[in-house]
């Protein structure tokens, strides 16, 4: 179907319902960072495949918001003629909201319940009510119904894993998630996947890049079930759950599970969705951050030593395709350099797989901050401009994310002076101080003051969290200009990823994944603030020596690079044959020598 | 009255009005910071005279909430045998609406509707509802029906300002009030008295430090309205205001022009009263951020040129008392060094006095961050520690506000390490470049990562807004972790006041005003960021140069240092007496030589 088709079939069916506009978000009934295709609803009608990105359809007009990462996607594959593009601002209020507040008439937008969450339904239905207007739930996609073969979801197996792999049992888990419900109701309505695969201690493949398995979960004082299609559950892994204390049934029994809860019933109004909600109607609700996000955002040691192993392990793939591409570069491509990258972190043990889609772009590839390399995009590497390649891997023990940016002949003064006032950046975001209470928000300029020193800057956060065997990105702490109370605590992990993007030329970024470690406790603090924190590097991949500029380098920050080279020499160079020792023995030798 | 007294004759009240709570907050009909003694009510009840704190009295307990720079002093005023000292956290939501909603019972909560804004009134209704509880206006203030004899409130004539002496007449700004109202509604209703002065060019003298007159202000597309005690405007003055088309009418006809209000009215809901908003029944209301609010704080040229002559005089004053301090400190108190930096600036033309109660702490008590001296708590002066004075004056032609922290003997070096931090932090804030849309909360850790650095912090606001010849304390900008999205915008006046307290010991301040001025437009952006801002210094007074740790300063820091002293010996120099000379010209010789 052509997009003339898709709007003219979903016009139709508009009327049909009797409403103005159908809201086609990009998200799933999990809220899915990444959408399995049966639910990409979004992508298939506009075209447009970024992440973000959510679409509104009028009878005569329609709109995609997105946000600055995709500005640059949205245009090139947006039929431009047919949608108008909404440029999202970072850290402003969520403008669909506002705009549909700003249409004085009463308008009847309607959606389906599953793929918007309470937060969301709430937030436009107080903005189409101003005005007399009102949010219909529609029970049948309709996105889905113009569809002829839609795809099924995928039904894989899941794996149960011990306790002792994971720090924790889930038996432990589930009562650690009970003690905080006490004194604030009566359940736990869980919609997450990637809560329910931490609160289990389950994993599974349902979703691309996360080893998740497509599931609710429902906890009581007495009962802890896990919803989910029968066939992914064998007798061993049922058997393995029940000696957990956790029941299994069927994915499409929630719906009446949910219905027969009555007290209090606890939910995340910013994750739980409206279909979720319609479904809750005999109880009171409470509606609060997941306990499970705030417990699984703080890793026990467990989690920290997998971490650590895992990124030890991806340091010999990355630093083994850094050596190759500095040798093999010539006749490879975007393609070919990540598959080639890929191919080095498969031979590791107890790798499973991207941690998400590799972005692996030349030139000014680079400067588009989610480039996404396809057959009719890719191109060949060259020696004449930076190369950035953010990637990561699942691997049993833990979950890695790196972006680093070369150039493969003799950078110039330009890629020299924004790859070092970046890299300046994320040197002092990770050797940044920071007292108990900080949010993201308060520390976010540390990465971004050397930029704006030379009036420039970028348009992504600076970090977030990220899950262990679990999604790279996780909630709920973040680094970004975005007004969010959620304090940075003791052994959280997010990344510190600068960048600078100058469209038409080049990107670049630099990232590392850090953990945040107590440096001091607040008795030790002379005017009684504190404890503080800093992060410490979890990846051990050298940054680029030859796009240093050493005039804009204090001797503390070459005290820095040296001393994280050392570290990486000393921990991960055992590991690598010999031509790849001797690689990373001149790109970890001692700047000031 | 006693406490307990007094706690008894408002519990008889409470019964006899039926509520469980009456609310005495801080605050009066026009939010002033300064708040008239007649009003003073929560310092008449409960003996905390600190600027911010808001009392809750029940028929058995009773609380006081306050932030982080009260608490030493609350502990010393309040009756802590019937009080209970609640701490609030800078950056957080209104705990007493928190507190409110944590009582899980229905609850009547009594207030005088003029002491309460709109929003406050709303939270406290919103978090009472919740329990089924009420917030219930009492027209007559409890506190005042139980003194025998109020204090009158103050009725001083007023002024009528040129509009060139201001930059814009009241005419141009009621004309841009007017277009900034199109679209949005019929008419504006201004409560804030800067505000109302700001507008029609007016000042008095009813508030302390603050040249304002009491006074409503009605603005619609027809007439401006001032409301006020009609003694209070000579004819000239009547004369003056009419010739801007402003009508003169008597304050207690507000009531009624507000209930004579139809369409929709625009106001400030931070700003305008619950009394406000009963009053305006007949009317759609329409709430925003008054516009005057965000006029006033971007300076126009006359007034930038003005602020720059009040600080340039002021810097006169105050380099006179630190010459005068330096020799003569012996046999000086905390009262009387403030007295004689008082009568050095009364000896400046168009001095309208203090603009805000010195802070004149020597010691431990400059550890008490908003110390206000008394003749119980008066000190002499000494030279074994350290000396904090804050103090600002108020010129016809602009307001000042600058705190020195200065040691008249050999300070250790536990004094040079944390005034070398603060001042740290107070450079990198004065040089920081910083983009477009970037609100305080994004750059106030500028001036708090040298401090974090060594696990210390202050508990206040890195930086407050500044009017011109208006309160030294103004919106809408700050600087501080409190998550408010409130961009920093060109020609905005800011203080710069990183601190360091030690209880018991000593505290330290450094503070400047400072011009946020344009430094790079987007256009001229490599990323396409900006523009680019950065501050310039308004105040012109010496660092203390004997508290420089050496080693703690980067070459660009003394370099800064050096610049700014060569600045002020530029301006400054030619209107001091040859003994102040002297002392100028050593206290900024250059500091690498």
């Amino acid at each position: 179907m052509s997009i003339v088709e898709r709007l003219a079939a979903l016009r139709h069916l508009m009327q049909q319902h009797q409403i103005d506009y159908y809201f086609i978000p990009s998200s799933d009934a999990h809220q899915n960072e990444y959408v399995p295709d049966a639910w990409q609803r979004r992508a298939w009608f506009s075209d447009f495949t970024g992440s973000a990105g959510d679409v509104l359809v009028g009878l005569q007009d329609a709109y995609l918001w997105t946000d600055g990462r995709y500005f640059l996607q949205a245009e090139q594959q947006l039929d431009m003629s047919h949608f108008t593009l909404m440029r999202q601002q970072q850290g402003l209020a969520a403008p669909i909201d506002q705009w549909l507040g700003e249409q004085k008439t009463a308008l009847r937008v309607g959606v389906d319940p599953t793929v918007l969450t309470m937060r969301q339904a709430q937030r436009m239905q107080t903005a189409l009510s101003a005005h007399g207007g009102d949010l219909v739930a529609i029970a049948e996609n309709l996105v889905d119904a113009m569809q002829s073969d839609l795809p099924v979801l995928p039904r894989h197996p899941i794996t149960v894993l011990a306790g002792e792999q994971m720090g924790a049992s889930a038996q432990e888990k589930i009562a650690r998630l009970r003690q905080s419900l006490q004194g604030r109701g009566d359940a736990w309505v869980e919609t997450a996947l990637d809560n329910i695969a931490w609160l289990f201690n389950i994993r599974g493949q349902d979703i691309d890049y996360i080893p998740l398995t497509i599931a609710y979960a429902l906890v009581t004082y007495d009962q802890a079930v896990l919803f989910i299609e029968l066939d992914k559950v064998g007798a061993a892994q049922q058997q393995q759950l029940a000696e957990q204390g956790i029941t299994v049934k069927a994915y499409d029994d929630f719906a009446a599970a949910l219905q027969s809860l009555s007290g209090t019933v606890c939910l995340d109004a910013g994750m739980a969705s409206w279909w979720v909600q319609q479904h809750v109607a005999q109880a009171e609700l409470h509606v609060q951050l997941s306990p499970i996000t705030s417990m699984k955002a703080c890793k026990n040691p467990v989690e920290i030593a997998g971490m650590r192993q895992a990124h030890k392990q991806d340091a010999v793939a990355v630093i083994q395709f850094l050596s190759w591409l500095e040798r093999e570069w010539q006749g490879q491509t975007e393609i070919s350099a990540a598959a080639k990258l890929a191919s080095y972190r498969k031979a590791q043990p107890g790798e499973q797989g991207p941690s998400f889609a590799t972005i692996s772009g030349y030139g000014e590839h680079g400067a588009i901050i989610h480039y996404f390399v396809t057959p009719e995009t890719d191109i060949p590497l060259g020696n004449d401009n930076l190369y950035l390649v953010d990637s990561g891997g699942q691997y049993t023990c833990g979950t890695t994310d790196i972006t680093r940016t070369v150039h493969l002949g003799e950078p110039t003064a330009e890629h020299k002076k924004y790859y070092t006032l970046v890299l300046k950046g994320h040197l002092a975001m990770r050797h940044l101080t920071f007292p108990h209470g900080a949010s993201g928000v308060h520390i976010d300029m540390s990465a971004r003051q050397f930029l704006w020193q030379h009036h420039v800057d970028y348009g992504h956060g600076t970090g977030h969290g990220v899950g262990c065997y679990l999604c790279v990105h996780e909630g709920p702490q973040r680094i970004s200009p975005g007004l969010i109370h959620q304090p940075l605590q003791e052994h959280m992990i997010v990344s510190n990823e600068p960048g600078l993007y100058l469209p038409g030329k080049f990107g670049i970024r630099i990232e590392n994944l850090c953990l945040i470690q107590k440096v001091a406790e607040q008795a030790d603090s002379a005017s009684q603030h504190g404890p503080f924190y800093q992060m410490d590097d979890l990846t051990l991949v050298p940054y680029a020596r030859d796009l240093l500029d050493f005039d804009l380098l204090t001797a503390q920050e070459i005290e820095w690079i040296d001393a994280y080279h050392q570290r990486i020499l000393e921990t991960v160079l055992g590991d690598l044959d010999a031509d790849t020792q001797a690689w990373l023995q001149t790109a970890c030798a001692p700047l000031h020598s």
